[in-house]
């Protein structure tokens, strides 16, 4: 298996989402081929930043205004390339805005979540999804314009529903579960009335939110009261799990 | 702060627990002296092995027989340094014994788990350590002899009881964690009836142990039952941060 590298850290617990999903991806995959124990896992490196430090220099619409940002993302994706990563992962959906610049030298590839989330799309056969995250995310057209290239339409819950998601995901990071599931379903009700549509997903782009529904960190999606999830952590692994296998 | 390193993958559970610990230190740390949000943490570097490939080039007595595995070891920590590491942690109990050979090369520190504990006993004026761990611990003499120079008595279960621990390893591996701090409690009773000895504590050296009681992943130190118990991974991530600091 090829050696992955993490870029983490942006912020922690979802590195830790991330690392437990791969590692619990191979174990399964080679459980399944009978392979004896301890089960296999893929090397991995991981550089995790200070997210203080990051969310202090994140930019704005001017020229230049995200350079230290930018270097600092760049001198940790080097740093995973330098130490044999040969494919690498951002463990967060929001640094994916800047992917294209700071990942621009690198030779080893680094995998979108806009990319993988689109084929994974493409090849289920859903058209539509319905794109739960972050404000950054969910403010921003990158998510939007990332999974297009496929034909995958994505679109976010109306703005007066994004302070619900976003107190969901706080709720969740400080460890309060009951009940959220419910409250997610909500939302994705209102934003999207299921009757007489096409193919639908709710893509949980944001690594707290498959944990109201207490998701298994192996199953890519899953399906409640006729609503199919799409848990993008595990996606996102999925396919460096298989690029790494190539 | 100091970047600090860590060898992980031994197994990847373990990784996490450390990585987690750590960054809760940090931000526990940041919050007490008022800092603002996102709390910071140390920007960390994880070199992850794959277990499979450890266990099966475990050496033996032999002369040589531990080659492929020491330099599989050395090799990974030779990246951790490269890639600006200024201390390195290995996230787990059983290489330790072989820590010497394996970061002689280094110019930077690896701080051993041996030494955190023996120093955290001598402050916490603890003389008497039962050491509960995996098989190949409690079956080494190692753990003893690196307490040992800080005045500390280590001592594992009598052999009957070993067995013991391990299948309540084995469960809590496997989340299977109900009833096993009764469990942890009778073969601490066992081993060592409290009566009218001097300052004793029995001490979680594996990583999996701590998490039968729920335990906090920012405290080193807890009482249940009249028994000090000690968080052996608490213990060690506590070091590195308190050196990362300096």
């Amino acid at each position: 298996m090829k050696k992955i590298g993490i870029l983490g850290g942006v912020g922690w617990p979802s590195t830790i989402e991330y690392y437990k999903s791969i590692c619990s991806i191979s174990q399964s995959y080679w459980e399944e081929r009978g392979h004896s124990t301890p089960l296999p896992t893929p090397e991995i490196a991981i550089e995790s930043l200070n997210m203080n430090f990051t969310v202090n220099n994140r930019g704005s619409d001017a020229t230049s205004s995200w350079d230290v940002w930018d270097r600092y993302f760049q001198m940790a994706l080097q740093k995973l390339e330098d130490g044999g990563a040969e494919l690498i992962l951002v463990a967060s959906v929001t640094p994916h805005a800047r992917l294209e610049v700071i990942s621009q030298r690198l030779k080893v590839p680094v995998l979108s979540i806009y990319d993988a989330i689109g084929q994974f799309c493409v090849s289920s056969g859903i058209d539509n999804i319905l794109v739960l995250g972050t404000l950054p995310t969910m403010t921003s057209l990158a998510f939007i314009k990332g999974v297009s290239k496929f034909g995958v339409n994505a679109f976010y819950p109306p703005r007066t529903l994004q302070s619900n998601v976003v107190s969901i995901i706080e709720d969740l990071y400080h460890d309060r579960v009951d009940g959220l599931d419910a409250s997610v379903e909500s939302i994705v009700e209102k934003s999207y009335p299921l009757e007489g549509k096409g193919e639908f997903a709710a893509c949980l782009g944001c690594t707290e939110l498959p944990t109201a529904f207490r998701a298994i960190p192996t199953k890519p999606v899953f399906t409640k009261n006729r609503v199919i999830y799409l848990n993008s952590t595990v996606i996102h692994s999925l396919s460096a799990f298989q690029a790494c296998l190539e």
